[in-house]
Protein backbone atom coordinates (compact mmCIF):
# COMPACT_ATOMS: atom_id res chain seq x y z
CA UNK A 1 0.00 0.00 0.00
CA UNK A 2 1.18 3.44 -0.80
CA UNK A 3 -0.02 6.78 -1.70
CA UNK A 4 0.44 9.66 -4.46
CA UNK A 5 -0.53 13.06 -6.10
CA UNK A 6 0.23 14.96 -8.43
CA UNK A 7 1.90 17.49 -6.22
CA UNK A 8 4.36 19.65 -8.32
CA UNK A 9 4.55 21.74 -11.90
CA UNK A 10 7.94 22.93 -12.61
CA UNK A 11 8.42 25.43 -15.15
CA UNK A 12 11.90 24.87 -16.66
CA UNK A 13 14.12 27.26 -18.79
CA UNK A 14 17.69 26.65 -20.27
CA UNK A 15 20.30 29.12 -18.62
CA UNK A 16 19.68 31.69 -21.55
CA UNK A 17 15.83 32.85 -20.96
CA UNK A 18 16.11 31.34 -16.99
CA UNK A 19 17.09 34.45 -15.07
CA UNK A 20 13.81 36.49 -17.89
CA UNK A 21 11.00 33.87 -17.25
CA UNK A 22 11.63 33.41 -13.48
CA UNK A 23 11.05 37.12 -13.08
CA UNK A 24 7.89 36.87 -15.35
CA UNK A 25 6.41 33.62 -13.66
CA UNK A 26 7.04 35.18 -10.28
CA UNK A 27 5.67 38.47 -11.11
CA UNK A 28 2.82 36.55 -12.83
CA UNK A 29 1.80 34.93 -9.69
CA UNK A 30 2.55 37.88 -7.61
CA UNK A 31 5.02 35.77 -5.50
CA UNK A 32 8.26 36.40 -4.25
CA UNK A 33 11.33 34.16 -5.75
CA UNK A 34 12.69 31.86 -3.04
CA UNK A 35 15.95 29.56 -3.59
CA UNK A 36 19.31 30.10 -5.77
CA UNK A 37 19.01 28.65 -9.06
CA UNK A 38 22.54 29.13 -9.57
CA UNK A 39 23.34 26.39 -7.09
CA UNK A 40 24.28 23.45 -9.33
CA UNK A 41 23.10 20.80 -6.86
CA UNK A 42 19.34 22.24 -6.64
CA UNK A 43 18.86 24.59 -9.18
CA UNK A 44 15.31 25.69 -8.45
CA UNK A 45 13.19 28.54 -6.67
CA UNK A 46 10.35 27.84 -5.24
CA UNK A 47 6.97 30.27 -5.85
CA UNK A 48 3.76 30.07 -3.48
CA UNK A 49 1.22 27.14 -4.09
CA UNK A 50 -1.90 27.52 -6.52
CA UNK A 51 -5.19 26.29 -4.82
CA UNK A 52 -7.30 23.53 -6.61
CA UNK A 53 -5.77 23.23 -9.91
CA UNK A 54 -7.69 21.65 -12.08
CA UNK A 55 -6.20 19.15 -14.81
CA UNK A 56 -7.08 18.54 -18.24
CA UNK A 57 -6.59 16.44 -21.71
CA UNK A 58 -6.22 18.29 -24.60
CA UNK A 59 -5.76 16.29 -27.83
CA UNK A 60 -3.72 18.54 -30.46
CA UNK A 61 -3.21 18.17 -34.02
CA UNK A 62 -1.72 15.54 -35.97
CA UNK A 63 2.56 16.05 -35.34
CA UNK A 64 2.33 18.68 -32.62
CA UNK A 65 4.78 17.64 -30.00
CA UNK A 66 3.43 15.99 -26.58
CA UNK A 67 3.69 18.85 -24.10
CA UNK A 68 2.51 20.81 -20.34
CA UNK A 69 1.37 24.53 -20.47
CA UNK A 70 -0.78 26.40 -17.78
CA UNK A 71 -3.68 28.05 -18.33
CA UNK A 72 -4.03 31.73 -16.03
CA UNK A 73 -7.78 32.13 -15.51
CA UNK A 74 -9.12 35.66 -15.02
CA UNK A 75 -11.94 37.34 -14.79
CA UNK A 76 -10.56 40.58 -17.58
CA UNK A 77 -9.25 38.78 -20.10
CA UNK A 78 -7.97 41.46 -21.98
CA UNK A 79 -6.99 43.50 -18.54
CA UNK A 80 -4.82 40.15 -17.75
CA UNK A 81 -2.90 40.00 -21.35
CA UNK A 82 -2.14 43.95 -20.81
CA UNK A 83 -0.96 42.93 -17.32
CA UNK A 84 1.17 39.94 -18.65
CA UNK A 85 2.60 41.86 -21.94
CA UNK A 86 3.97 44.68 -19.42
CA UNK A 87 5.88 42.00 -17.75
CA UNK A 88 7.56 40.74 -20.89
CA UNK A 89 4.96 38.51 -22.12
CA UNK A 90 4.22 38.24 -25.75
CA UNK A 91 0.97 37.36 -27.65
CA UNK A 92 1.26 34.95 -29.79
CA UNK A 93 -2.70 34.28 -30.93
CA UNK A 94 -5.79 36.49 -29.96
CA UNK A 95 -8.85 34.02 -30.13
CA UNK A 96 -12.70 34.99 -29.28
CA UNK A 97 -12.36 34.63 -25.57
CA UNK A 98 -8.75 33.69 -24.56
CA UNK A 99 -4.96 34.31 -25.87
CA UNK A 100 -2.22 32.41 -26.65
CA UNK A 101 0.86 33.96 -25.09
CA UNK A 102 4.58 32.94 -24.91
CA UNK A 103 6.53 34.08 -21.32
CA UNK A 104 10.03 35.60 -22.40
CA UNK A 105 11.73 32.04 -23.12
CA UNK A 106 9.02 31.21 -25.43
CA UNK A 107 7.38 28.55 -23.62
CA UNK A 108 3.28 29.02 -24.36
CA UNK A 109 0.56 29.28 -22.01
CA UNK A 110 -3.10 30.96 -22.26
CA UNK A 111 -5.31 33.79 -20.17
CA UNK A 112 -8.67 32.09 -20.18
CA UNK A 113 -12.13 33.13 -19.14
CA UNK A 114 -12.43 32.02 -15.33
CA UNK A 115 -12.75 27.97 -15.29
CA UNK A 116 -13.93 27.21 -12.36
CA UNK A 117 -15.30 29.58 -10.16
CA UNK A 118 -15.17 28.80 -6.24
CA UNK A 119 -11.50 27.80 -6.89
CA UNK A 120 -10.93 31.27 -8.70
CA UNK A 121 -12.68 32.99 -5.39
CA UNK A 122 -10.74 31.26 -2.98
CA UNK A 123 -7.30 31.47 -5.26
CA UNK A 124 -7.37 34.65 -6.94
CA UNK A 125 -5.03 37.23 -6.64
CA UNK A 126 -6.07 40.96 -7.15
CA UNK A 127 -4.34 43.60 -9.21
CA UNK A 128 -4.78 47.44 -8.96
CA UNK B 1 -8.99 45.91 -11.10
CA UNK B 2 -9.34 42.25 -12.05
CA UNK B 3 -8.24 39.04 -10.67
CA UNK B 4 -6.50 36.36 -11.91
CA UNK B 5 -4.75 33.02 -10.33
CA UNK B 6 -2.82 30.19 -12.33
CA UNK B 7 -5.93 27.57 -12.80
CA UNK B 8 -5.56 24.53 -15.20
CA UNK B 9 -2.87 22.84 -16.17
CA UNK B 10 -3.03 20.78 -19.59
CA UNK B 11 -1.44 17.68 -20.58
CA UNK B 12 -1.50 18.29 -24.74
CA UNK B 13 -0.88 15.01 -26.68
CA UNK B 14 -1.16 14.91 -31.01
CA UNK B 15 -3.44 12.91 -32.18
CA UNK B 16 -1.10 9.95 -32.85
CA UNK B 17 -0.17 9.36 -29.02
CA UNK B 18 -3.24 11.01 -27.61
CA UNK B 19 -5.37 7.85 -26.34
CA UNK B 20 -2.68 5.89 -24.75
CA UNK B 21 -1.71 9.20 -22.74
CA UNK B 22 -4.85 10.03 -21.54
CA UNK B 23 -5.34 6.46 -20.32
CA UNK B 24 -2.16 6.58 -18.67
CA UNK B 25 -3.13 10.22 -17.13
CA UNK B 26 -6.29 9.52 -16.03
CA UNK B 27 -5.10 5.57 -14.43
CA UNK B 28 -2.36 7.39 -12.91
CA UNK B 29 -4.84 9.83 -11.29
CA UNK B 30 -7.38 7.50 -10.58
CA UNK B 31 -9.70 9.81 -12.44
CA UNK B 32 -12.25 8.81 -14.79
CA UNK B 33 -12.16 10.77 -17.75
CA UNK B 34 -15.29 13.23 -18.56
CA UNK B 35 -15.25 14.95 -21.91
CA UNK B 36 -14.91 14.22 -25.66
CA UNK B 37 -11.69 14.87 -27.32
CA UNK B 38 -13.01 13.90 -30.66
CA UNK B 39 -15.01 17.06 -30.55
CA UNK B 40 -13.28 18.72 -32.81
CA UNK B 41 -14.47 22.36 -30.84
CA UNK B 42 -13.53 21.13 -27.50
CA UNK B 43 -10.93 18.64 -27.96
CA UNK B 44 -10.29 18.11 -24.33
CA UNK B 45 -11.54 15.87 -21.28
CA UNK B 46 -10.76 16.62 -17.48
CA UNK B 47 -9.98 14.94 -14.90
CA UNK B 48 -10.46 15.74 -11.32
CA UNK B 49 -8.58 18.76 -9.67
CA UNK B 50 -5.48 18.67 -7.57
CA UNK B 51 -5.73 20.13 -4.11
CA UNK B 52 -2.60 22.58 -3.25
CA UNK B 53 -0.31 22.32 -6.19
CA UNK B 54 2.85 23.87 -5.92
CA UNK B 55 4.98 26.18 -8.64
CA UNK B 56 8.76 25.23 -9.03
CA UNK B 57 10.86 27.41 -11.56
CA UNK B 58 13.83 25.25 -12.36
CA UNK B 59 17.29 26.19 -14.29
CA UNK B 60 17.85 23.65 -17.10
CA UNK B 61 21.34 23.57 -19.04
CA UNK B 62 22.58 25.50 -21.54
CA UNK B 63 20.29 24.76 -25.03
CA UNK B 64 17.81 22.60 -23.52
CA UNK B 65 14.29 23.67 -24.33
CA UNK B 66 11.80 25.58 -22.13
CA UNK B 67 8.99 23.80 -20.89
CA UNK B 68 6.44 22.22 -17.90
CA UNK B 69 6.68 19.40 -16.38
CA UNK B 70 4.93 17.41 -13.57
CA UNK B 71 6.20 16.34 -10.69
CA UNK B 72 4.43 12.92 -8.96
CA UNK B 73 4.88 12.86 -5.37
CA UNK B 74 4.75 9.48 -3.06
CA UNK B 75 5.82 7.95 0.05
CA UNK B 76 7.05 4.90 -2.30
CA UNK B 77 8.86 5.86 -4.97
CA UNK B 78 9.95 2.51 -5.96
CA UNK B 79 5.96 1.33 -5.75
CA UNK B 80 4.79 4.50 -7.60
CA UNK B 81 7.50 3.79 -10.70
CA UNK B 82 6.50 0.07 -10.93
CA UNK B 83 2.77 1.30 -10.81
CA UNK B 84 3.38 3.94 -13.84
CA UNK B 85 5.22 1.31 -15.25
CA UNK B 86 2.54 -1.28 -15.16
CA UNK B 87 0.21 1.78 -16.54
CA UNK B 88 2.57 2.50 -19.60
CA UNK B 89 4.88 4.85 -18.48
CA UNK B 90 8.90 4.29 -19.06
CA UNK B 91 11.69 4.96 -16.63
CA UNK B 92 13.99 6.70 -18.44
CA UNK B 93 16.77 7.72 -16.03
CA UNK B 94 16.58 6.48 -12.21
CA UNK B 95 18.49 9.11 -9.70
CA UNK B 96 19.16 8.45 -5.91
CA UNK B 97 15.62 9.20 -4.83
CA UNK B 98 13.53 10.06 -7.57
CA UNK B 99 12.57 8.37 -10.89
CA UNK B 100 12.46 10.27 -14.84
CA UNK B 101 9.64 8.76 -16.87
CA UNK B 102 7.78 9.59 -20.06
CA UNK B 103 4.14 8.82 -20.60
CA UNK B 104 3.01 6.73 -23.82
CA UNK B 105 3.55 9.71 -25.85
CA UNK B 106 6.57 10.86 -24.85
CA UNK B 107 6.31 13.14 -22.30
CA UNK B 108 8.57 13.58 -19.63
CA UNK B 109 7.34 13.65 -15.52
CA UNK B 110 9.33 13.12 -12.64
CA UNK B 111 8.05 10.49 -9.66
CA UNK B 112 9.90 12.26 -6.37
CA UNK B 113 9.22 12.05 -2.68
CA UNK B 114 6.50 13.88 -0.69
CA UNK B 115 7.56 18.03 -1.11
CA UNK B 116 4.88 19.18 0.73
CA UNK B 117 3.65 17.01 3.84
CA UNK B 118 0.39 18.64 4.15
CA UNK B 119 -1.13 18.69 0.87
CA UNK B 120 -0.05 15.14 0.51
CA UNK B 121 -1.92 13.86 3.48
CA UNK B 122 -4.54 16.18 2.34
CA UNK B 123 -4.85 15.20 -1.14
CA UNK B 124 -2.90 12.09 -1.69
CA UNK B 125 -4.64 8.53 -3.10
CA UNK B 126 -3.99 5.75 -1.81
CA UNK B 127 -2.67 2.79 -3.79
CA UNK B 128 -3.63 -1.02 -2.54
Amino acid sequence: MHRSRIGVVLVDHPVESYDAAAAFWASARGSDRRGDPNDADDPYESLDPVGGLHLELQRTGSGTPARVHLDIESDDVTAEVNRLEALGGRVADLRDDYAIMEDPGGLVFCVVPVQGRADFDANATTWR
